[in-house]
């Protein structure tokens, strides 16, 4: 008997949010595609992709019939261009969300791809699937959810979400059309579940216009706002600010120009022609009639606002008297970066708004009594918390039990669990093994967990190599070569050089067997242990001469 | 004339949080020696302590009278062993603050110290100064902040301070004695400002027994607590939540067991004599009749929570049915480890309570109203926000100002900088140039930027070594050999090894003059980034023979 089974890929902590596979028999779909950010002790990696080895195990017998996206976020998209390399399938989204996409595509190189629009409410066959789109809210437009009809039944996914009454672009989430799912009957509700642990109700993206209003009011320079490349509804809320101030507007980071160049083409922001001016026009301007747009929000170090924040930035200068909005909050693991920018602009003489001391962002996923409506206008009979962390969808869990759903109907599972579902059951199977792949300057899931361990002891201890030349007697030549970086400042180190250096001679004279590399070694790490307390690598490679 | 120069010290992006010196004619006194705990960046550092150059620069001219301690946190103490290693003055705390002092000392091998209890209320002479300690609450017992007479006028610093009208140990701060610095008349006020931009007013240490009442209530099975060791308060509060739900407890982690031993000592902690079993003990009772009490709230790798968490721990495993309540709140820079943990936790079957979820925790410091009280109590001429970023201290300034303090009597500072009083008069004097000091292993200071960065291309990067014997006429000898960590998992990487080899083989043939090493150098360099994109440390050592 065929099944449907449920696969969350990808996700970093995170369970099925940035890759989630539907597979009936041979017929399968993908839902996202999109990055992890690495977090601290993911040393140098630049991003982090699901793990596509179930796809690539069972590529002969599957066919994807398409690729689906919730919304035009990294998280969500970021690894588009690694999955069509492998899986030639056509992409659907929404304008907005396929706009990204190709912006995307084109910085990669890609020009293939099979990108197909839809509309918020609009219903794609694939396969054995019939895939009924429905508008939600969250931290950017036109994002969707779907309700996927399959062979066993009619699942509800419902993206990354939030029930915004007042939106930005007026455009409340489909209320209606979640209630006709639950007429229809829904098998399984799989559910955002970022905010889980937050009690209340998330508020309305309509509460930054009125922190804006504040802000602009009182600003009497120049004002900055910083935020998401992709953040075009912030943006359009900025510009709003800046009409009803008279104020222009500059931008500055390439990748939001393009963003906002592609939105304005697609009628996702209508300002008008004069309000957007070029940065070198904004810098003759009178400082209280312009305001910037910058991107890093997020504090990376290559972006605008953190080259504000450290002076590096070659034509904008921050100044007493300028007001900089931080328009974002910090995702987990930048929170330092974050208020180190934060404390170097006020260093600068910047007044710095950020969202503890006024309402300048919210956050763009469902709090709890959110989450209580989408859970009884779908009416589910299994409840499925995905988009969190195991601590998330554990408190998603506990909330649809409170509200009816037996306990034994939820179920939390990880990455990488199959989830089977008949019409009336649904089944936890096992578990694919993997998890994500590292992306790294040009290799993709080269760099794995040895790597990383040694570039940890290397960020912590660093490393010496010694190199000693012996004769045929097994006599130190010369004087051995030491070679350090990140031990000790080695320039003002000579005691320990020589340590070093002994440490060697000594070793030698005791040990001529074919192992001495090894001894030697040893004898360094321990001599470098006894005067420092601290254990770099260690290295010695020993010439014959 | 003689002035009175307040130096705040040491502080990593907080200011004024570790120590400050106040120092009038050739007189001195020392107010706090705290530690601070490194950051992602701080690669290795284990811990850090406040730049003591100015301190050594004046030490011939300077007399310290003594060195005093708001509370018993590390960091207000755990810089102690460093300062008295280098100046002999007495410390004075109260009795609880000593006996961790005491501890820490043990600890370091520091016997000589000359320790003086007081109470608080209590006033202590000191050259020409005259502290008047004044009890504040806080999340350890016994703390205290100080008045400090100069010749030029008092001085009231806060310490760490919030204001508990219902503190667990039923004392709350002392408001009249503040009252009466105001009627005496206060020429400066220096407060913390850790919570800045919180609005509002901090929650009672009290909202913490009923949050453990509601977790001893529903836990069925073993109840695990996790918080920092000195948190002496709220071991009391779950001893007491165990007294009231029959529970006996267990005490895991060395630190965590020695304080509470002296804080029962010296009578802070009044548990009846059969409540505090042994681990062996504990291991063999009901599950719903024991409580554990453990240490690593902050993810600490080596503490007992996190043990916990990855199964690592020699005698307690977590199971399923085990309730774990993280009674702290993540400290910047930690909530990634933090989180990680209590996903683990879920993981192994455990119901985790954390801060987001149940009032386990809250902060030890004021809140925006209780700062206006301190303002407003205090009624300051001038005006120094202390303890907490430049972001907070700005907040705490606009607070002040905003209760009728002239803007131009109220300064933000930085650590370093020098503030000169008179009778009616604060300056911003020079700033004194330095920071904070790294300790890793046995090494105080000698962990410079330059090693920090070093480690930082390490972890980002790796590093490449390539030696190569060459005979007379600047040809290859031999294969040249090949170390590399961090950079590619070098086993599987026969390709790249030999394009380093092909690279050193062709450039060594083009270049035999002096500069070859650099040139080899810069060789492979390149050669590595064409492959890989990844710009490794790479040193070339040629060896001719």
């Amino acid at each position: 008997m065929k099944q449907l089974r449920v696969i969350p890929l990808g996700g970093l902590g995170e369970i099925g949010k940035n890759m989630t596979v539907f597979e009936y028999g041979d017929d399968a779909i993908i839902l996202d595609t999109g990055i992890m950010f690495p977090e601290g002790d993911h040393l140098g990696v630049d991003y982090i992709i699901p793990d596509m080895g179930y796809l690539f195990e069972h590529q002969n017998r599957l066919k994807i019939h398409g690729i689906f996206i919730t919304h035009g976020h990294e998280d969500h998209t970021g690894a588009i261009h690694h999955v069509l390399e492998h899986f030639d399938a056509p992409v659907y989204g929404t304008a907005l969300t396929c706009g990204l996409i190709e912006v995307k595509l084109k910085q990669a190189k890609m020009r293939s791809a099979k990108i197909n629009v839809f509309r918020a409410g609009d219903t794609i066959k694939a396969g054995p699937f019939e895939l009924e789109s429905f508008h939600v809210c969250h931290s950017i437009p036109d994002g969707v959810g779907f309700g996927i009809r399959t062979p066993v039944g009619l699942i509800v996914h419902t993206g990354d979400f939030k029930f915004d009454h007042t939106p930005v672009d007026n455009w409340p989430p489909d209320f209606a059309r979640l209630a006709a799912f639950a007429k229809e009957g829904v098998l399984a509700l799989l559910a955002d579940s970022t905010n889980a642990d937050r009690p209340g109700w998330t508020p309305s993206e309509s509460v930054i216009d009125e922190a804006f209003d504040r802000v602009f009011r009182n600003a009497q320079g120049r004002i900055l706002i910083a935020t998401f490349a992709s953040l075009i509804s912030r943006v359009e809320q900025a510009g709003a600010a800046c009409l009803r101030y008279g104020r222009k507007m500059a931008i500055l980071g390439h990748s939001m120009s393009e963003n906002i160049k592609m939105a304005q083409e697609l009628g996702y922001i209508d300002f008008p022609d004069d309000l957007i001016v070029s940065l070198d026009k904004a810098l003759q301007m009178d400082k209280n009639k312009i305001a910037f747009m910058v991107t890093g929000s997020q504090g990376e170090p290559s972006a605008v606002l953190s080259k504000l924040a450290t002076k590096r930035h070659s034509q904008l200068e921050i100044e007493p008297g300028d007001t900089v909005v931080v328009s974002a909050h910090a995702i987990p693991g930048n929170e330092n970066t974050v208020s180190r920018i934060i404390n170097k602009l006020f260093q600068r003489g910047a007044k710095v708004i950020y969202d503890a001391v006024e309402k300048v962002h919210v956050s763009g996923h469902a709090s709890q009594e959110e989450m209580k409506l989408m859970i009884n206008l779908v009416k589910p009979k299994f409840f499925v918390p995905v988009h969190g962390e195991l601590r998330h969808l554990h408190q998603h869990a506990e909330l649809a039990i409170s509200l009816g759903i037996p306990e034994s109907n939820c179920v939390v599972v990880e990455n990488g669990t199959i989830l089977e579902f008949t019409k009336n059951k649904m089944t936890v199977g096992e578990r694919y093994p993997g998890g994500y792949v590292f992306v790294d300057g040009a290799g993709v899931g080269d760099i794995g967990p040895a790597v990383i361990r040694d570039r940890e002891i290397l960020a912590n201890e660093g490393f010496v190599t010694v190199i000693a030349q012996v004769n045929k007697k097994g006599e130190l030549a010369t004087d051995p070569h030491v070679i350090s970086r990140g031990f000790v400042f080695i320039k003002e180190a000579e005691e320990i050089i020589d340590g070093i250096k002994d440490t060697v001679r000594k070793t030698l004279s005791k040990s001529r067997n074919g192992r001495r590399q090894d001894v030697v070694t040893d004898a360094i790490t321990k001599y470098l242990y006894q005067e420092t307390k601290r254990r770099p690598m260690v290295f010695a490679y020993i010439i014959e001469i």
